[in-house]
């Protein structure tokens, strides 16, 4: 079957992250649903990275595997109309509920918008690939982005779309030792306890702190990361630029290789999936 | 009474735009509550520019007389320490329900969750100034932004926070359009017919129109404007972006003075007030 690499943007906020739960909606199934109402088939839809609930993305890419042989746009359309335009009930055909795993799939997705928040989700760009493209293994680098605002007043026109930090940061302090991290590292200072990366073992090849007045914007890049590493990363930085760790302390986080060594999980709200090169 | 200069940003998808009405959330009504639980006053917020519904701000500028003679840090603090915790269900003390202008008042400033969105206003800065200092009438300039989306995919992340526009744009037409309404003119095709400004002529000092990747960014200054002045001017170079108008047909729309020689109103939610000079 004809597979087809998807380029996306969604605003993670109402979604419970990326990967399909059984009882909260998210991302991945939010595109399942707009590909089956599209095409008529119930296929996965693979991500190149498994953002959290509150991350937010601006190019994830994805690829889906259909019986349908058209051009990239067409398919791009296609998904979109479904994703904004939701049946408010969509009735499955009996004859593919047996292709369903399972009858909570049914009711899950027959849409209940008490269950389906107001889609924040867009197809920006879907081209077809060869059979061995696969979004998450064919990755060569992944590229985040992590949005500090650094200011007193909560905001109000950026929330949930960026981190609010009162105390004031230093950036360049917040660089230097962004650099002791760039490389390749044993991470497990830190990697989420529920990490099922078989190596702690990673390359960092970008991870730069730039001021913009009173935003700060942390970029990382690797090919690929362990689970929370960037926002446990970012959230070890911020103690350096509060001035409460030296910079000198993310070598010594670095070198414990023990997650209690490392500093706090920043939130989700401020990390933007922005790019995936094949 | 000490008068305070307040700036301040919002979201303005929640509200039914600045100005305070009998039956929907406002702007207005929001800081208004907020500032009467901070020093126990009900008392006017004026602001410099009345925005409508959907119509954001990075820096709107309003003030307040209150009796009460501290910091504007203090000020900005208390105000936003009461918009970001609206207490569940205010109880208005009855010495002062004969100060509010009638019952309706009452019943809208007890705090009802169905009725208030979740707050989307925080103060930015606020300062002790002079008592002849007015946000409206002593405001020399105030600024806009307008964000066009130019692109074919319908807005994910940056739903309602832009204006979506599928057919290609040509801004090099649309910044040739936007010279011609530079300066001082009779602005009659571009005001709304609601608009209670005395005069159609005004003096448009900055409208700037450019190009970053797929956004659009239109600029526009002036001491004031008319009653959907920016939105028309915006709806009108679009048409001139799409190639349906000359550059010179903006000439004679200006011309005709006359609200049916103008473009379409372009959406509210992309304008942003940006800015106001005193």
């Amino acid at each position: 079957m004809p597979r087809y690499k998807l380029t996306l943007e969604y605003d993670g906020r109402p979604y419970a992250g990326w990967q399909r739960q059984a009882d909260q909606p998210t991302v991945q199934e939010a595109l399942m649903n707009a590909v089956e109402l599209f095409c008529g088939q119930k296929v996965d839809v693979v991500g190149a990275g498994r953002t959290d609930a509150n991350v937010h993305a601006t190019a994830q890419v994805a690829h889906i595997e259909i019986d349908m042989d058209t051009e990239g746009f067409k398919v791009m359309q296609g998904i979109n109309y479904y994703l904004f335009n939701p049946p408010a009930k969509t009735i499955i055909p009996n004859e593919r509920e047996e292709s369903l795993q399972n009858k909570d799939e049914i009711s899950r997705f027959a849409r209940d918008d008490k269950f389906w928040p107001e889609n924040k989700i867009a197809i920006l760009d879907a081209k077809k690939v060869a059979d061995d493209f696969h979004a998450r293994f064919s990755a060569k680098r992944r590229h985040y982005l992590y949005r500090i605002i650094n200011r007193r007043p909560r905001l109000g026109l950026e929330a949930g779309r960026a981190w609010h930090v009162i105390e004031d940061l230093d950036e360049k302090l917040m660089q230097e030792a962004a650099k002791i991290l760039v490389g390749h590292h044993d991470f497990s200072s830190f990697r989420d306890t529920r990490c099922q990366s078989k190596s702690p073992e990673k390359t960092l090849e970008i991870f730069d702190v730039k001021r913009r007045g009173n935003e700060i914007h942390i970029q990382a890049s690797a090919r690929s990361f362990l689970h929370h590493q960037v926002r446990n990363m970012v959230g070890t930085l911020s103690l350096v630029g509060k001035g409460k760790w030296k910079v000198s302390d993310v070598k010594e986080a670095l070198d414990a290789k023990d997650r209690r060594a490392g500093g706090p999980t920043c939130p989700a709200e401020g990390l933007y999936l922005t790019g995936v090169d094949y």
